[in-house]
C-alpha cells in the first residue's frame, strides 16, 4: 500500500491555509523539569476540533480538480460531522450529515448551526444511508479517516509542530481512526528523525494498542469501545490507517477513564484550555510520565463537551 | 506630553519575540452577523496574560543598555506580577513582587512558583513598599503600566491585530491603569484608519470613563473600585496613561458584575477558552451589542481565575 507522503502534507498546508488556524505550540508550566511539555491546542479551530483541516483538504482538493459537485455528504456523530458542514457551507455547498437516531440533540443541533441538512437513521445503517444520499444528490463524500486527502490534511498539524519546535523529542496524539496519528506521523517522520511518536487510546477502547501488538487490525466490539467518556475515540482504523501507523508510531499509550477526565481538569486550571475528554487524552499520557526525557508534544485534538459534564469534571 | 509612536512598538516587538506566544485571532461562532467576532487570546501567553509582553520589553531595554540589574522590583495585583516574575527568571535575576493582602491566592502562588519573593502588603502602599525595596537591593522597578516601555511591550497586541485583520472595524480592550489600551490604541491608529477603539471597564471601576468624559483624570475611591469581581481591573491610569487613551480611544463601555460573569461563563462553553473576569469584560461589552457594524476583535486579556470561582461562575 502506498502510504503519503510530505509533499502530500506539503500540498494540504497550502490549501487549507485560509480556512484553519494556524495554532501555536504552547508552553505549559505543569510540565515535568525533565520533559518540557506543550500543548497543541487544536480545540481553538473555528469548531473546536483538528477536524478542520483534512475536511476542508478533501473539498479543497476535489474543488481543484475543476469538479462542481453538487452537494458534500458525511457520515458522523461528532467533530467531522461539524467540520464537513463548516467546509462545505465555506465553499457554498449544501451539505448532508447523516447521524445515528441516539445521536445526542445538542451535537445535531451544532451541526445544522453550520446549515446542513442532517439525516437521522438507525445505528449501523450511516455508511448505506450516506451511500444512498450520494447516489441521489450527484454528492461527494467525505469520510472521516479513511482517505488520503483527510489524513494529509490532520497532517499539517505536524509540520507546524516541526517548525515551532524542529528537535521535539516526544509527539502524543490521540488515536481513534488514526488519521490524526497517520498525518502527524508521516510528517514528522520526514521533519524530526529524532522524534518518538506516540498513539493514546482509552483502555476501553485500545483496538489499536492491541492490534499493533498483534501485528494486524484487530476489531473490539463496538459496545466496548463505547464504553469511554472519550466519545471521539471510539472508532477503529481502516486497512490505510492502520498501514500508516504501523510505520510512524513507536507505541501506544492507554489511559484509564480517570486519567482521562483528571485531564480534562488539569487542562482547564492549569493551561487555560476546555478540553473534551478525548481531545485530552494525550496529556493524560504525558502525566503518567512514562515517556522518555526531552521536549515533548500533546496534541490537544478538541473542545466539544458538554457543559453538564465539564462542570461534572471540574467539581471532581 | 510626549506619545508613543508606532515605532516604539515595532521596536518592542522585535525585543520580545523570543518570549511570548504570537497568540492567532479566532473566529468566534458566538458573534452577530453584522459584527464578525474575534478573540485575541491573551490568556494563551505563558503566564496566562498579556502582561508577559510589557514586562519582558521594559527588561529587555534595560538589559540591552548594558545596564546588569541586581535585581527586578515590581508592585502589581496579580497578572504583572507573575510576567515580572517570569521575565526575571528568563534573565536570571531575583524578582521582588510586592502584592496587596488580598489578592487572590493563585496569583500569589503562581509568582512563587516563577521564583519570585512575593512581599504582601496592604492595599495603598504597594509602591511605597516596592520604592524601598528598589533602594535597598539596588534592583530596577518595573511598573504595572506607567512607564513607556511597558506601554509598547502591550502595543504589540495592536501590531499583530493589524497584521491578521487589518480591515478590523471595533476593537475592545479592557481598562485599567490604561497601558494595555494605549499601547495597543497606538498601534491600531497608525496601521489601521478606520477602526474603532474602545475601552472596556467595570460599572464598579468606571474611573477612566468617568475622567475622558470630563476631559481630566478623576479619582475613585480604592474601596469603591475593589467592590468588582475583575480584579485586574482596580486600577487608574496614571497621566502618562490618560494622555494617552483620551488620544486613541473612541469611547468606553462600561460593563455590569452579571455581564462580566456571564462573559465568562460564555467563553469557556463557546470558545473553548477560560477567562478570568477581567479577561472577559471586552467579550462582555461586545455581547450588549451597542458597538458598530463591521468586523470585531474583543481582547481576552487573562485566564489566571481561581478554580472556584470559575466552577461557581460556570454553575451559574
Amino acid at each position: 500500500m502506498k502510504l503519503l507522503t510530505i509533499e502530500d502534507i506539503r500540498a494540504a498546508a497550502e490549501r487549507i491555509r485560509p480556512h484553519v488556524v494556524r495554532t501555536p505550540l504552547l508552553a505549559a508550566r505543569c510540565g515535568d523539569a525533565d520533559r518540557p511539555l506543550w500543548i497543541k491546542p487544536e480545540n481553538l479551530q473555528p469548531i473546536g476540533a483538528f477536524k478542520m483541516r483534512g475536511a476542508f483538504n478533501a473539498l479543497a482538493a476535489i474543488v481543484a480538480t475543476g469538479a462542481k459537485p453538487t452537494a458534500v455528504v458525511a457520515y458522523s456523530s461528532g467533530n467531522h460531522a461539524q467540520a464537513v458542514a463548516y467546509a462545505a457551507a465555506a465553499y457554498g455547498l449544501p451539505a448532508h450529515i447523516v447521524m445515528p437516531e441516539e445521536t445526542p440533540s445538542v451535537k445535531v443541533l451544532a451541526t445544522r448551526e453550520y446549515g446542513a441538512d442532517v439525516v437521522l437513521c438507525a445505528a449501523g445503517e450511516r455508511e448505506t444511508v450516506a451511500a444512498r444520499i450520494v447516489s441521489e444528490t450527484g454528492g461527494v463524500m467525505i469520510p472521516p479517516f479513511d482517505h488520503r486527502d483527510v489524513i494529509a490534511g490532520q497532517g499539517t498539524i505536524g509540520l507546524e509542530i516541526a517548525a515551532d519546535l524542529p528537535l521535539v523529542r516526544n509527539v502524543l496524539i490521540p488515536v481513534s481512526g488514526g488519521g490524526l496519528a497517520s498525518g502527524v506521523g508521516v510528517a514528522l517522520r520526514a521533519l524530526c528523525p529524532q522524534v518518538k511518536i506516540f498513539g493514546v487510546e482509552p483502555e476501553l477502547a485500545a483496538d489499536t494498542n492491541d492490534g499493533l501488538a498483534r501485528g494486524h487490525r484487530v476489531d473490539w466490539p463496538v459496545r466496548d469501545r463505547n464504553r469511554t467518556i472519550a466519545d471521539g475515540l471510539r472508532s477503529q482504523p481502516s486497512d490505510l490507517t492502520f498501514a500508516h501507523l504501523q510505520q510512524v508510531l513507536d507505541g501506544v499509550i492507554t489511559v484509564s477513564e480517570a486519567e482521562i477526565r483528571s485531564a480534562v481538569k488539569e487542562l482547564a486550571f492549569h493551561t487555560r484550555l476546555v478540553s473534551e475528554p478525548s481531545g485530552a487524552v494525550a496529556f493524560a499520557a504525558y502525566r503518567q510520565g512514562k515517556t522518555p526525557p526531552g521536549a515533548t508534544v500533546v496534541i490537544l485534538s478538541g473542545g466539544n463537551i458538554e457543559p453538564q459534564m465539564l462542570l461534572e469534571i471540574l467539581a471532581e
